[in-house]
């Protein structure tokens, strides 16, 4: 059955008459690098000049509204900004506005609001009442005509081309990206750490072979716990959520330090953990739980340096040298072809899931 | 096998020589409605004073700080701040202090660490570091005399006695009854709503057997999906934590729109699904989800009002005439002993969770 497949991802069909199942998330994920370096090269200028009007109005908290995927890119912002920046930053819990009106008083607050498709409803009327409620407002959306974009002050667009396939992939990394490059600015750096991502995107999204092999052992998991720190957790957040919605595997996310609390006692010798393990102080803080779950048997599979996946029971070998703050950027990729893979091997067809729509309607 | 347990749980063995399982859980269980009662007798009127010693610092934002079950209270906190009170909140992700030396300016800024021990050193740590950044600092923990206490400028104590369980229950409720008066104290009220909690807290817990026939349709149950909206949602999470650390069936909470974001996927006829459906605004909210649930054939449990669960599978109809913003104190009642009752069915024993006993090892 691999054979038939390319070792390496692409969006056109192989020669058959019906349209191989997964096409359009393979060619999404496929396009990312070429999707990192259009930022890199058109868009982080004016990204940086945003940013600095923003900081000139000098915010003294942030808040970020997001649903779904683009959730998990406003939780890699909130790492950024907290760390980066040291300025406080919650999510918002978008029904207190939309279901019980609250009215909060937003005055030297940013609110940054990141979507997709930035049609959604409830999104639209939090970031309207935000902006009335005195906040300073910015849409982060791959459409810079949709209604959200219109009723927020400032605007970022993550340049990511229409994204047809139902499970997020081209998107999710460029909101990284863009929110990584509008943080910098807002401290006045040029983000170069980013310079190398489009090139080791590519590098990481040819390994398709590997990730073939590491799908071989989900191909009748009931379950996934997925554990990551720091600035990985955005990441296991992430790779959960793909999992969930295109191979319908139950998988659940736990930072480390929350896994230790508790949840620990679902994870033995048959429930497989995946390991996002960062390069830094976030897979510092992360060794006690992994000494935990190779003590109790656990079935471990890392997404990390050389080192780290040689000390687990398989895993996907990352970039050496590449700053802990973008490294999300990488980190998620050969996790978004494992949710290919498995739902291949399962056969389903990614492009798919049951019960999805592109843009949801929430209220 | 369930006439030899009593139809109301109590903590006393049944008079045979090894100790009943769960006995400890179910002993703590059913201490609460003593606990919330103590909460408003004795611990009341020390919390109203604490906040208007706080109310007249005028905090401008409030961070929140927790692990595990105690992150479930205080995300309650979050939706009562955001919406009673009109400001800005966020929970903090508490590895950018202690795993990457984050340093915020917390001037202006209500730091509120929540935890049942008040021992975690990540927790104090990470309390210290907001004082140190300016924030008032206030602990609500299960121990006056713990660290975490000592290092908060301000203390609240929820009066549960000692919780010798491991899956934690009686603190959880006292959390958020005191954290729900606190922030009612912060905008001087007396939360009034809060009175009749203790007697019907009471007879929800007396209901046991209508728990223990619910408890049998997951018996074999490989997963479950837990959702709800608003101020449910954080007792969906708390649910789905219980129902993991005691049976170990892997639970997914979501918020009923993130659900329509992706997650839906995963539910199907066979996949059961309980919703925790508030009776206002955040229930109205859920409709939508609800609907899109029955249309897939879900198998869909409800906790809420009598005509919720008439138009569910089955269900737990909560009292009625409850404000909607202490609801939730009730709600995870039915939840926590359906944590307990699968445990027991499953032949399992609630109080020694397998992650916190002796490990057998296999190779």
């Amino acid at each position: 059955m691999s054979a038939t497949r390319p070792s390496s991802l692409s969006g056109t069909s192989a020669g058959s008459a019906a349209p191989r199942p997964g096409r359009l998330m393979a060619g999404e994920m496929a396009e990312q690098p070429a999707v990192l370096r259009r930022i890199l090269d058109e868009g982080a200028a004016g990204i940086r000049e945003t940013a600095a009007r923003i900081a000139a109005r000098n915010p003294r908290f942030v808040l970020l509204t997001a649903r779904g995927t683009s959730d998990n890119a406003a939780l890699y912002a909130k790492y950024l900004i907290e760390i980066t920046l040291g300025k406080p930053v919650g999510l918002t819990s978008m029904s207190t506005t939309t279901a019980y009106g609250a009215k909060p008083d937003l005055t030297d607050c940013l609110v940054i609001t990141v979507s997709q498709s930035g049609g959604s409803p409830d999104l639209v009327a939090s970031t309207r009442a935000a902006r009335e409620a005195g906040a300073i407002t910015l849409a982060v959306t791959n459409n810079p005509g949709s209604p959200l974009a219109e009723v927020s002050e400032f605007h970022i667009d993550v340049l990511a081309g229409p994204e047809k396939a139902l499970p997020a992939t081209k998107t999710y990394t460029a909101e990284l990206l863009a929110l990584y490059l509008f943080v910098e600015g807002l401290r006045g750096s040029d983000g170069a750490a980013a310079e190398p991502l489009p090139e080791l995107a590519g590098e990481v999204l040819a390994r398709g072979v590997e990730v073939r092999h590491l799908a071989e052992r989900y191909r009748f998991a009931q379950r996934l716990v997925i554990t990551s720190r720091g600035y990985g957790y955005p990441t296991a957040r992430e790779a959960a959520l793909k999992l969930m919605e295109t191979t319908y595997i139950p998988a659940t996310p736990f930072s480390g330090a929350d896994l230790l609390h508790g949840p620990l006692a679902m994870v033995d010798n048959v429930s497989p953990v995946i390991a996002v393990v960062p390069a830094g102080r976030g897979g510092a803080a992360l060794q006690p739980v992994l000494d935990r779950l190779r003590g109790r048997g656990a079935d471990l599979v890392v997404v990390g340096q050389q080192e780290q996946v040689d000390a687990a029971s398989a895993g996907f070998a990352l970039p050496t040298g590449v700053a802990e703050e973008v490294a999300p950027i990488l980190e998620i990729l050969p996790l978004q072809l494992l949710a290919y893979e498995v739902t291949i091997a399962r056969g389903q067809d990614p492009d798919s899931p049951r019960a999805l729509a592109k843009v949801t309607e929430t209220h």
